[in-house]
């Protein structure tokens, strides 16, 4: 039963946003360049195109790509008039100047130097004002609907049935390497029913899990190995994302220390979610369990992200992180510590928050667990 | 057996390039923060980073990237000093101005317009100047080397026997759906040692042929149908990418005059391939192939593009392609008759154009095959 997104309340919910900006950045029409907001925005999925979202009319809304999409966009967007052009942002610019709007908006987060030079040449002396905005529509992209909640959730639950069956199966033991482990993750997921990976499976046995983005080798697993393990999987273009940290037949006390304050530093973190609060403050939730250890050297990221179309999104919540996080956000909570040249730990699940409890989307058990 | 790439003298390449430029475009040093970019230049494949390459000295060659990457820096780039920042081109920019450089290049087709504007208020009244460049290391790229080569020839390779293997074991059968079919010739070049999937394998069945860039459904292939296949291995990093188009049971007329028609301009597209020819004639000695048949309107995309670390990457063949071809390119041919709602094809071998005749790395035939 696919999902059919409701693409024109978001372009009206854009429309109401952009009104509703402060004078410096009142615009009379917004083109959309990047690649996954045009998708948001209208369920377009090809690899080149743009949406103008006009601020007052929305049958002056187009979408712009080139020839070789002119079947998928009508499929895709038979309710917003396309333009074929490759260059699409241009071509989008052009269209709202002969409709008369002076004042256009663009996505200064998407669109290069050297893309806006261009187009910046095309429009001298047109009377045309270009303005720069930055997160709008990552901002909406921010709370989930039904519908994306929904394929977060058929992701996640990929994710965990394709684990516990790599496990069931035996994979994880002595002998295996770190790219066989993945592989049979990958494919796991796909027998599940997964339209792809969420991102490179990292695998990490031994040293490796120390590293925090380890990409897989044709290192075998090895007896006391801790072995962590990062994937996801895509269903309708949402991802899911949970790392789980095991070791292999026999644990070391050091082993078990790290996991268990690890598991405490998440908790914490799972338990700072809550509609409103600040970023920052879900992040120092985990962040001082492991500095009180002693460990917040070894614990070298943030807390976590938002996930949806893109693995990483807004908001990250992190040290550093500005503003709070909304109802209805999705997102990774996942600190972790890593001794260089001895292992690491991380403990990462989805979940959605909302008024009352948060909704945990990676179900997969986090008992410390010896294989 | 990996190959050790010559990153070294990739920099110092760069760094002979950057001293020759035009009076308007030098600079003292060169921020390179696209991560292909950066990848080509030291070996690093983390997901946050930029380069410094120094003009004068290279040992003031820097490489930012943040604390995650910590120990994967220090193994991939033993050579390059590290700064260890998360936002690395502001680090970079600010190490070469308290080396006393002030007039420092930028990858203005890599920087966004907003990471532009920060910057460039970081470093106000500073008296530093940002000049921006475009395509330099994508310059040096389109030449390949020796080590570049033999990648993509294993990455061909792997694709041509992962064809060969799902036509042997009867994949390609009506009942089989699109979907089964690209998860089976992935799964195969993963068996045959792929370290990736070059992009999001295309198979498209009937009507879904006159798609150009189709994406696999739950349809399932029926007798009759024309199943265009494109798909592609990445060995080491490196991309490989061939399209075939095969004839389920019984072939009609038309497809197999529009087969023979894009088998005949393909013909012509190689054929033009030599070092030093306008690109845009390369891809009018295809082009005109279908034109003169009357089917231009039903080839809607350039010839072929260049490939190597990306799956699109300079140069890029088309109509509006100015340039020349270098020897030592690797590049794809590939044109195509679109009927939409009845079918279409795409012929596409992956090439390294060389002083004599061009190297052919995707060796599967071409001959129309009924399966």
């Amino acid at each position: 039963m696919p999902i059919i997104h409701d693409t024109a309340g978001r372009r009206d919910r854009l429309r109401n946003q952009l009104r509703e900006r402060a004078d410096a950045e009142q615009v009379s029409a917004f083109v959309v360049s990047d690649l996954v907001n045009v998708r948001y925005l209208t369920g377009f999925t090809g690899s080149n195109a743009a949406v103008l979202i006009d601020v007052s009319d929305p049958a002056e809304d187009r979408i712009a790509t080139d020839g070789r999409y002119l079947t998928q966009v009508a499929a895709q967007v038979p309710d917003v008039e396309p333009v074929i052009e490759r260059a699409c942002v241009p071509a989008l610019v052009a269209h709202a100047r002969t409709a008369g709007v002076t004042r256009i908006g663009f996505e200064a987060d998407a669109e290069t130097v050297a893309g806006h030079r261009a187009l910046t040449a095309s429009i001298e002396d047109s009377g045309v004002e270009l303005v720069g905005l930055t997160g709008v529509v990552q901002g909406l992209r921010a709370v989930k609907d039904a519908g994306e909640i929904a394929l977060l959730r058929a992701a996640c639950a990929i994710g965990d049935a394709a684990l516990a069956r790599i496990i069931a199966d035996g994979v994880l033991r002595a002998g295996t390497t770190e790219r066989q482990a993945a592989r049979a993750l990958e494919f796991e997921m796909y027998r599940l029913g997964a339209d792809g990976i969420a991102f490179e499976t990292i695998v990490a046995a031994g040293a490796h899990s120390a590293i925090p983005h380890h990409r897989p080798t044709h290192t075998a697993l090895a007896d006391g190995d801790l072995v962590k393990i990062d994937f996801g999987a895509v269903v309708g273009g949402y991802h899911s994302d949970m790392t789980r940290t095991f070791v292999l037949r026999r644990a070391a006390d050091w082993q078990r220390d790290i996991y268990d304050l690890v598991a405490t530093a998440q908790a914490a973190g799972r338990s700072a979610l809550r509609p409103g609060a600040e970023l920052r403050e879900v992040d120092a939730a985990a962040r001082d369990v492991i500095d009180d250890a002693g460990h917040g050297d070894h614990y070298v990221h943030g807390l976590g992200h938002g996930v949806g179309l893109e693995i990483h999104e807004a908001p990250g919540i992190g040290k550093l992180a500005a503003g709070t996080l909304p109802c209805g956000a999705a997102v990774t909570v996942e600190p972790g510590v890593y001794l260089p040249g001895w292992g690491g730990v991380r403990i990462e699940d989805t979940l959605v928050v909302t008024q009352g409890d948060q909704e945990l989307l990676t179900t997969t058990d986090k008992t410390f667990t010896v294989i």
